[in-house]
C-alpha cells in the first residue's frame, strides 16, 4: 500500500518577510508537517487510514451499521457521528484511560463533537439511507494537531467506507457532496504559525483550528486566544495560512482515497 | 435595584441595506433583543447577576473560595472555573437533570469550557492569589444564545464578587485586567443576523459566537456551517455585526457593576 | 403579576405564654417568615411559582407530559413524580453540583421522595390520565425550610398547571383532590418555633416537617430527635404550631393560584 | 446460642375493643410479629444479630475502625454511620442488585439515613474517641418492617460491638447513652395495626415509622398516609401502639445483649 | 431441616508421605474442611443453600424468572447468569460495598464470570425454555475458597430450584444434565494441600481453582502462580488432590438437594 | 526497523497423526499463525510493540511512572499493572467502547487481570524500586488469541522499557527475573489445536490459555469446557502443544527485544 506523502509548498508562494522566519524544526510559517496517510490500516473496519503529521498519529475507521439512533428512526435519512480517544501511551506522560474515570473528559467531548459536525457538512443522509456511520479517532502518537489531523483523516476513512458500501450494494449513490480537511494555525511569538506542533501549541497566544470544504468553504472557525486577544488582522491571516494548508491537505486526501 | 436596558441602537448606525430587513419579531438585523442585567440576584453568592436576553434568562453567580485545585497549589497564583446548566423546566420540552444520566452531555460540557476561557482572558492569577472563582451560570429561559448570555452575565457577577472581596480586604487589588462580552450571530435565508433568537438560531445556514473584550480583542470565534459551508465575506459580516453588538453588551454591563 | 404576602396572625391568637418569647429576627414563636410566592416565575414550564421564606428562596415548575413511566402503561391513570435541586451558590459555602459526583446525595433523594408523595396525595390519578407531571424544585437561595417551601410552592405550580392543562382542553376536569401545603418547626432552647431559619434549625434539638391538606389532614410527619428525644407533649405542641402555620399557608397558596 | 423470643403481651394490656379484631395472621392488632434475635451471627464483624420478626429476617453487623471521616479528623470525636441493603433474592421477585445500575435507590438511600440517624442518638461520639462504627443491616427475607428490625437489630449489634471493644481495651468506657428500638404501626381498613407484613403494609391507608429510646423518648417519627389524610386521633393512637411494642423490643434486646 | 456433613476421607485412601504432614489446624493435606450444606436457607427464593466450609459461609440462591436476555429472545432457550458479593462484614476488615465505587471490582467480575460459566455447563437450555435462572452468591464470611464455595452451593440451590418448578409443572423436564462442584487447591512450602483456608491461601506458591462435573469431567482448571512458576509433576498432583475432594463434595451435594 | 517474523517449526517435531490433519487456513494442530512483533511502534512509549498473530494485532506499550499506588508506598518496592482495551473497529461488527458504559466490561476486567499476574510473575519488585510501569493492550485487529498475544507483546515492550530505563540511568539492575508468554490452544471438533483464530474459538468444545517462562514453568493455565467436559488425557495434550508453542515464541521475542 502506498503512503501518501505531502511536499513543501513552491517557494514562490511564500512571502518574502514570512520566508524570512525559521521555526524550531527548520519549517517556514506556512509549512505543513510531513503529513503520511495510510488507506485500510485496520483490515476490521469499513473504511480506515492512518494519518501523520509530523510525529502526530491517528487511527481513523469509519464503521458502517444498519439503523439509526431511536430519534431518527423511520425518516429514510441516515447518521454519522465521531469518537475520538487517545492510547494512554501517546502522550510523553501516560494519560489515564477515559473509562478509568468512568467518563470522556472535556476536552474528549469537545473534539468528538467538532469531528462529527465536520464530516456531516459533506453527507447527504437521504443518501445514505437509515445507516448509522460511526468514525473512531483513536491517536497514537500526540504531537499537537490531533483534532485536526482526525477530521482530515476521518475523511479519507469515511469516503473508503463509502466506496465499499457501493461496490457491495449496500448504497444507490455516494452520500458525499464534497471534501472535507482541517489544519491547526496559531500566533506564536507574534507571529502566524500554520500546523503547530506540541511545542509551538504549548506557547501559542491564540490557537484556531479551521475546517474547510474541497470547494473552499468554511465550516468551522474555532479562534481562542490563550494569552493575547487576537485583533482582526490577525485572524485574517490565519485563515488564510489554513486555507493554504487545507489545498494541501485536500490533495493528499485524493490520492489516499484512489489508492489500491 | 435598578434594573440596566438596553436601547436600540441610533438609526443613523444602521446601514440601509440591513435596515430594510425585518425579523419575525420586528428587530432589524443588527439589533439586539432587549437585555436586562440584574445584579445581586442571588444574594448568597460572592457576585451575581440575572440577565436576560429577550426570553433566554440566565443566573450567574461567582463564588470564592480559599485554594486551588491540587494541580496548581503552590504558585502564589488562582483560579477560575466555570459550570453550566438547564434548570428542566428552561426549554419547552422538559429536559432530563444531568444528575439523572450520572454526567453533563456533550453540549453542557462544550459550553462550561467556552465560558471558564472567556472569563479567564481577563483575570490576572497572580493578582488573584490561591483562591478559587467559581462561576455557574444555570438557565431559567432558554430561547437562544444561553452560552453568550452567560458570559455576558458572569462577567457581571465576576466584577461584582471581586469588588466584594476587595472591600471586605481579601484581595489587595482589582484582578481584573478588562472586560469581557459574547453575542450569537448566524446566516439566516442567506442574511448576517445578531443576536438569534431560538427559531432563527433553528433555521441558520450558519451560526456563530464572538466573545470580545472591552478593547476590541477577539477572544474566541466559533463558527459553524450548520447547513451551508460559509464564505470569507460572511465571516467577515458577522464579525462586524457581533462587534457592534458587544459593544452594547459592553456598556450595559457596566451600569449593572456600578448600580448600587 | 401581583406577589402574595403573608400578613402576621391577629394578636389574640397567641397565647400569652408564647408572645413573651422572641427570636433572634424578632417573630414570636408562632409566627411564619414573610411568604411570597410569585406565580407563573418561569415561563418556559406548564405551572410555576418563585415562593420565599424570609431569604430561602425555591423556583417550583410543573411540567407536564404525554404518556407516563413503564410500569404504568396502558392502566389510563398518570403519575407525579418530584426533583429537587440546589443551585451551587444558593448557600454561603458553594455547594458542588450533584452532576459532578455522578448521582444525587442521600439528602436530595429524601426531599425529592417527600415532595413527590406529598404533592401525589392530592392527585386523582384517573382524572389525570396518561399524563406525567413533574414537579422541579431548584433552591435560589437556601436558608432553612427549603422542603417544606418546595411542597408548598409545588401545589401552586400543580394548579396553575391543571388549570392551564383544563383551558387547552388536555383535562376533561381537574385532577386534584384537594390542597397541600408543608411547614418546619422545632424546639431550640426547650421552646416550640414555627418556620425555623437556618440558624434556628442548626441549634434546634428537634426538627419537624409537617404536611397537610386543606381541609387538615395529616399527609407526612417526619420529627427527627437531633440532640435530645421528643416528649409526647412536645410533638403535641409542634403540631399545633405547624396546623396554624399551614392555615395561613394555605390562604397564600389560593390568593397566586387565582392572580392572573 | 440461645435465641430471644417475644412472648404475647398478657391479655389485660388490650382494650376490649381492639381485643375483638383479628388479623389474617392470628394477631390482635397490638401484637408484634415472633421477634428472634440472635447474637454473634457473623462472627467476622465486631459485634452482630440476626433479627427475624415473622418471615422477615435481617443480619446487621458493627464494624468498629480506628479514624474517622476527613471532615471530622481531629476533634477527638468518633462518627456511626449506617447502610442498608438487600439480597437479590429476599423479596418473592429477584431485586436487582444496587450496584447492577451503579448507584443506591431511593429508598435505600432513605432508609440507611433514617437507620444512621436512630442509632447515633444513643451514642456519646467523645466516649467513643476518633472511631468508626459501621452498621451494615443486609435484609435475608423481606416481608415488612425492615427498617424498623433493622434499627432493632443493628442496637444489639452496636451494643455488642462496644462491650467487646471494651473488653479488649480500645475503649474506655462504653459510648452507649442507652438504648434504641422501632417498629412500624399503620391504619388498615380504618384499624390502627402494631408491626405490620407485606401484605398489610401494601393496603395500608397510612403507614408509620417509630423510633424510641428506652426510657421512652421519641427519637423519630414518621407518618406517611398512603392513601387517605391523617387525623390527629389516628396519629395518637399510632404512638401508643408504637409505644407498647417498642418496650417488648427492648425487653428482647437486653436478653440478646446479655446472652453468651 | 437436617445439615449434610462431612466425614473424613478414610484412612487408607491417603498415601503415606502425605498422611504424615500435618497442617496449621491438624487437616491432613488431602482433607476438606468441615463443610455444611443447608438447604432452603432463604425461603423467599425458588431454591436455595447456606454452604459452609470451616468458617467460610456463602448464601447461594436461585431465582428463576419468565424470559431471557433481549439478545436470546425467540429462540425457545433459556439461560442461567450468576452473581457474586461479600457482606460488608465477612471479611475481618470491613469491605466496601461494591455500590459505593459505583461498579463491582475486578476479583468479584472475574468470580461471577467463574461461577456463571461453570454452572452453565451442565444446563441443557433448551429443557429450560424461555427462563432465566439468576444465582446469587453472598458470602457471610470469608476465609478462603468462597469462589469454589459458592459453586458447590449454587448446584444445590439449583437444583432445589428446577425441582421445585418441576413440581409446580412450570418446566417439563428437569434442565440438569448432572452435576457439578469445585475446590480449590494450592502448593504451600512446597506441599500440594487440598482446600486452602485464608492464612495458607495467603502464603501459597501457587492457588489452583478446579471445577469438575459428577462423572469426573473438568469445567474448569485455574491454576495461577503467585510466587514461584508451576511445574508439570506439581499441576499434576494438584489435579489428583481437587479430583478426591470434588468426588466428596458431590455426595454432600447430593444429600443436601435430597433433604426434606 | 526489522520485523521478527516465525518459521514454521521443522517437520520432525510433529507427531504422524497430528501432521494428518489440516485446518481450514492449512496449519498442522501443533502450528502457530505467522508472527510478528515490531518493537518500538509507539516512539511516546518508554517501552512498546506490535504483536500480530495471523490478523490478530495488539499494541502493547510500557510507561514507567516514578511513585507507587498508595497501599505501597514508602516500601521500596514497585508495582506492575495492565490494561486491556480494544478499538471500536477491531471486531468485524463495531465493539461500543468501555467508556459509553461507564465501566469496562467483565471480559475485559478478566483479561487485564491475567496480564499484569503474568508479567508480574518475571519482576523482581525490589530492583524495580518505587516505580510503577502501566502495560497497555490495546487490540488494533481481534482475530482470536488477543489476550495470550497481549501478554507475549507486553514482555517485549516490558523488556525494553526496563533497558531503556537502565541505559538512562534511572534503573541500577533489570528488574527481569526471567521471559514470559502466552498462547492459546483448545479442543475443536475432539482434535487439539494451537492457536486458535476467531473462526476455530467460536467452535470450540474447550479453550485454553496457558502462559509460561523462559525457563519451562507454568505461570498460569485457565482451561474451560464451553460444550463438553474435558479429560484428563486432553488435558495433557493442550499443555504439550502450549508448550511447544510458547518455546518459539520466546524466540521471537528475544530477537524483537535485541533488534536495533
Amino acid at each position: 500500500m502506498q503512503r501518501m506523502q505531502s511536499q513543501s509548498p513552491a517557494g514562490e508562494q511564500t512571502p518574502p518577510s514570512v520566508a524570512a522566519q525559521v521555526r524550531h524544526d527548520g519549517r517556514r510559517p506556512d509549512e505543513l508537517r510531513a503529513i503520511t496517510i495510510e488507506p485500510e490500516f485496520m483490515r476490521t473496519a469499513t473504511g480506515s487510514a492512518l494519518i501523520g503529521a509530523g510525529t502526530t498519529k491517528v487511527i481513523c475507521t469509519a464503521s458502517a451499521q444498519d439503523g439509526v439512533p431511536g430519534w431518527m428512526v423511520g425518516r429514510g435519512r441516515g447518521w454519522v457521528t465521531a469518537e475520538y480517544g487517545m492510547l494512554p501511551a501517546s502522550t510523553g506522560q501516560r494519560k489515564q484511560r477515559d473509562v478509568t474515570r468512568g467518563r470522556p473528559d472535556g476536552r474528549t467531548v469537545e473534539i468528538q463533537r467538532l469531528i462529527g459536525r465536520s464530516l456531516r457538512a459533506v453527507v447527504d443522509f437521504q443518501a445514505l439511507g437509515e445507516h448509522t456511520i460511526y468514525l473512531d479517532c483513536d491517536v497514537l502518537q500526540a504531537d499537537g494537531g490531533t483534532r485536526c489531523a482526525s477530521i482530515t483523516g476521518a475523511f479519507v476513512a469515511l469516503a473508503r467506507a463509502c466506496a465499499r458500501l457501493q461496490e457491495e450494494g449496500r448504497l444507490g449513490r455516494s452520500p458525499l457532496t464534497g471534501s472535507v480537511a482541517a489544519v491547526s494555525c496559531g500566533i506564536v511569538g507574534g507571529v502566524a504559525l500554520l500546523d503547530l506542533d506540541y511545542s509551538e501549541d504549548s506557547s501559542a497566544e491564540v490557537d484556531a483550528n479551521v475546517v474547510m470544504t474541497g470547494d473552499g468553504g468554511l465550516v468551522e472557525v474555532q479562534a481562542t486566544a490563550e494569552r493575547t486577544p487576537l485583533s482582526r488582522a490577525h485572524l485574517d491571516e490565519l485563515l488564510l495560512l489554513a486555507s493554504g494548508g487545507i489545498e494541501r491537505l485536500l490533495e493528499l486526501q485524493q490520492a489516499a482515497i484512489a489508492a489500491q
